[in-house]
């Protein structure tokens, strides 16, 4: 029996609760009052497997939303990767190299790796503490519709959604007989779409309808993604014929770097990577030499066991033993690479995450990335939801993020291919790769996958060369993450991350390096700017909503480059303190405890001149000006902001 | 009506929730299976002011239990301590000098400010983690009988304790009338105990008895505690004639270091500390000049109220103003320095926190020696319950604990005379005090306030001199805390605070300084100190119950001195690494993003031959031998454990 129960209005319905649809509720949970619904088919039961790499940019994101530290404390910290080639003999797997798992000086944090149920379980809390939307399990969409005679009305709800609330039996992953969990049911490319909707949406097993009348539609419902399918849009790439098995267990063994991430190549056998984990788990992606496949070259994955996969990965690690003591997971996948057609139609429906981008899961980029698009997205729908951010702001996402997930899959061939290949057995040995071109893919390839080098191109949130004077700061490059040093509070001398001050709250940053406030010109210049804030015709009163002049649309954060003690809090004009607020200006000096950030030296400004930077709610550096040029910035706002009615 | 409902044995009765009810009953959770009941008379409303100071070891503790960085996040950190007295016409205060809060070195960690309340909210979440014991609010003791002749029977419950459950109405602390929270009804030292007790217990308030038979009670029940009334016990000390006011506020000022810690000395009109706390919250220490007192030299404190203190704070601070948009929370105190006469009865009932010691606030003591004292106790008690310990051990609480009442008393003495006199206005002022000598004291002062420089006298458990050899590692002072000094992961390469792993589980850490394994001579001592370990009559074997040969009474941790990448984990003995356990071997090298920790120079062990040392399960040094030594160590253990039935 089905039955339409209801039918309510809602702001934004987000399609999938993994790490992407997550990211998304948490920004919009930054928007005081917008109506969110979020929903997931499966019925939240927890399982092992799936991802557990985290990125730098993703714990810097993390940090801003309050809940890096957890997993900082929990995860396991990969430090280090080890190489493992063939000795002369070609018997036996020998250790040939070891380099950092991350050059210095990218990020504040480094690579840690984490059951992705685990960080989805902090996105819960967040969520939570924030009264940000709660997952609906056992819920899927049936139907979409759009009106497109309504999706250029801001105040319409263009997006008619059917859901179908399922019963727990309907919604419960089948694990397709094998003891242990596995990732079959999961796994982006040995199952075809049909088979996952056979798994749940049995006429049957439904109980109740419901319609939903939504403003924007979030399709983070992963690589079979149905917001896709009912857009019509298509998955564009390769299918390569790599087969992958991936174990997730607690081994017994004597090889040495067990608790390093390593890549092991053997002769003739293929390869092995090790993936450390939390606890005293162990995660093992085995390539698999000899594997059944059907008449369409796809894996047969009846045939696929951990036994197996044990076993291949056994004769690529020898002379070193492995057995388990405990198997959690395992699952196999044969590696594409590829991109969805469309990011998004009408800028009002949205494919984000795994439903936009697939590829191989060794480099750790996956959960990442897909969390990374939410992130772009959030905080633009949430502003022009809430009528500060105009409406063409959200023609950005596709435009960012399309070109990250075209660089993500030009990365991922490179890499997996590497990684499938066959070492080279001397110099001349021209189809195989040789050790030295891997390791300096490996080492070029952490400043991709760190996440902290993606640039965005000019538009109207980043501001075109013209308008924007790199020189003045050559070290915040305008389109890319504004980046951390150390500065100092003025008032109390802690030291803080610069970055760490940039919360994820939908506020855009004004950064005035004030330079010299010894210097009474270089003062007056701070002063005029200052006048310029307090302004009733300023971008500081003009946007910001009547209803929250405080806590506003904007933060300014200020920054100087005089000896802390030789200048006070009150040397600065009121509109960079207001009343009560220690936490707005900050210095560049040594600090008692830890050090020197030397932050004008790293962001590459003049310590005597300073200058003014335009910061994203994103923390993407939108333009870098002289303390003069804030008719520039008035500009720049007029382009992206709705003044307040 | 009262009725005895029921009557139940319990291995331990903890009376008083505050900070060292709370850090005994999370210790106690860390002994799984004991019995244990924990009692509170008020209500468990939360109110505003109380304690706010924690100092270093107070956070290495809490690292301990795995909540610091909760702490260390939510905290405000006092980074700096300004001075600032009379100028020279001596109306108006001018800032004098300016030190850091801490002394390099000292810690990981520097002292900070956070509301005792939130302190409180921590260890709760930690004890549910663990299935600690549960705060049972509005109960209070009401009689308490110790049969002595079960005193030295250790299956015995020879405390008869009879409780009182009281309703809402009688555990709510009456607030005296005053529209704002305020500390006069918790204060020690304005409310005499007969007050409070009329506070709570009026007779037909009560609801229900109950009867409890503990084999152990300990009173954490504040300064006017019920236990030591009970044993009829003394403070012994001072009453000193100094009033000081307390303000909890958010100020309104243009006194440029409100977020720093202040001393403020006026020319006439007494003194301020300002403790800058979370958000905008600061509290001033204000010295009160004139104030009415009774007959009895008591403060008449119906006569203090915040405009009366905030008036006195206007003068010491002129040409300053402070008013406030804000208040918390105020108290006043009479300066008094105490400490019991005894802090146990037949090492069965104990005295600990403020029941044992009281003395002025302002040196941010009290809360963290309050749960020092339980965290001294708490482990030597579930040893002696779960039959690793011998009892004797229970006399060293007074021995350690006793010493450092009187040295806070001491130092609090001469801290509060400083504060409390008037600056000397010339080098001939004798009566004054001098700038300089404030300013020295405080910096002295650290040292003992940080609480990292205590030192506990030779007992069964911290072995005397001539059983030891300090030289061996010249900065592993014995009856000190184990300092930290970053290690590396033998296995991983990542850095770790080497105390930082020796977490209060109740076990015993054997440090392995293993010296340096590449020499061969070396490499033979630690297989035969391993030898040993492996011996069915070691202490390894001897003491750990049965039925943990794993998890144990005792934690191995190897520390070697080679470089990391020329040894393998499988290089060192079995005993120093059992299987699946990669969180045992470190190594004193660099690490690729922290700098190199130089243990081995830092803790003065010599890098070749390194040494053995043993740790209480409080981090406190029990003794340092050469590797071959283990014979001092089994005679060690043979004098504070009992072998396995």
């Amino acid at each position: 029996m089905t039955t339409v129960t209801k039918e309510s209005n809602v702001d934004v319905l987000i399609v999938g609760a993994g790490p992407a649809g997550y990211m998304a509720a948490t920004w919009l949970a930054r928007f005081p009052g917008l109506k969110v619904r979020f929903i997931e088919k499966r019925d939240g039961k927890i399982f092992a497997g799936q991802a557990d790499g985290i990125q730098c940019r993703t714990l810097e994101v993390f940090q801003s939303f309050g809940f890096a530290d957890r997993v900082w404390k929990d995860a396991n910290h990969m430090l280090e990767i080890s190489f493992w080639n063939p000795d002369e003999s070609g018997k036996n797997v020998v250790r040939t190299g070891r380099i950092p798992d991350m050059q210095k000086g990218l990020s504040r944090y480094h690579q840690v790796v984490l059951h992705q149920g685990w960080i989805e379980g902090y996105f819960r809390d967040n969520l939570k503490k924030y009264n940000g939307a709660t997952v609906e399990h056992s819920t899927m969409p049936q139907e979409m519709v759009i009106d497109e005679s309504k999706v250029n009305d801001l105040e319409a709800y263009p997006i008619k959604v059917t859901l179908r609330h399922l019963n727990e039996e309907g919604s419960h992953a089948e694990q397709f007989g094998h003891k242990v969990a596995n990732g079959l049911f999961r796994s982006a490319n040995l199952v075809n779409a049909k088979e996952e909707d056979n798994g749940l949406a049995g006429e049957d097993k439904a109980e109740e309808l419901e319609v939903i009348n939504a403003k924007y539609v979030l399709g983070c419902d992963g690589a079979h993604s149905w917001v896709r399918r009912q857009l019509g849009f298509q998955m564009v790439g390769e299918q390569t014929d790599y087969v992958w098995g991936v174990l997730d267990i607690v081994p017994i063994t004597n090889f040495p770097d067990i608790r390093n991430r390593c890549a092991i190549h053997s002769a003739e056998d293929g390869s092995v990577m090790v993936i450390p984990r939390e606890n005293a788990l162990v995660r093992f992606y085995i390539q698999m030499k000899e594997i059944d496949r059907q008449a369409d070259g796809r894996v047969d994955r009846a045939k696929i066991t951990p036994e197996k996969i044990l076993a291949q990965a056994q004769k690529i690690m020898h002379p070193y033993t492995l057995s388990y003591e405990e198997i959690q997971w395992f699952t196999a996948y044969q590696i594409g690479q590829r991109v969805v057609d469309n990011f998004q139609a009408h800028d009002r429906v949205f494919i984000l995450g795994d439903a936009a981008h697939t590829h191989s899961p060794k480099a750790g980029q996956g959960m990442n990335v897909s969390m990374m698009d939410s992130y772009n997205l959030g905080w633009k729908i949430g502003g022009v939801l809430n009528g500060t951010l105009n409406p063409k702001v959200l023609s950005t996402y596709e435009l960012e993020r399309s070109q990250v997930a075209h660089d993500l899959i030009n990365f991922d061939q490179k890499f997996a291919k590497l990684f499938s290949g066959r070492p080279a057995k001397s110099a001349a040995d021209e189809a195989g790769i040789s050790l030295e071109e891997f390791h300096r893919v490996f080492e070029l390839s952490h400043k991709f996958a760190s996440g902290v080098d993606v640039e965005y191109v000019p538009s109207p949130i980043v501001a075109p060369a013209a308008e924007t004077t790199q020189s003045l700061a050559t070290n915040i490059p305008v389109g890319k993450r504004f980046n951390s040093f150390k500065v100092l509070n003025q008032s109390d001398a802690r030291p803080w991350e610069f970055q760490e001050l940039m919360k994820s709250d939908g506020r855009w940053r004004i950064v005035v390096f004030a330079g010299d406030m010894l210097d009474k010109d270089q003062k007056a210049r701070v002063e005029k700017l200052a006048e310029h804030l307090d302004k009733e015709d300023s971008f500081m009163k003009k946007y910001t909503p009547a209803d929250k002049p405080r806590t506003g649309l904007f933060h300014i954060l200020t920054c100087h480059s005089s000896p802390r003690i030789e200048v006070e809090l009150h040397d600065f004009p009121k509109a960079l303190r207001p009343d009560h607020d220690y936490w707005s200006v900050y210095v560049d000096d040594e600090s008692h405890h830890e050090g020197h950030g030397q932050a004008y030296k790293n962001y590459g400004v003049d310590p005597k001149r300073g200058c003014l930077v335009v910061v994203r709610p994103d923390q993407y550096v939108s333009m870098v000006v002289e303390l003069e040029e804030v008719e520039k910035v008035e500009k720049f706002f007029a382009g992206c902001l709705v003044p307040r009615k």
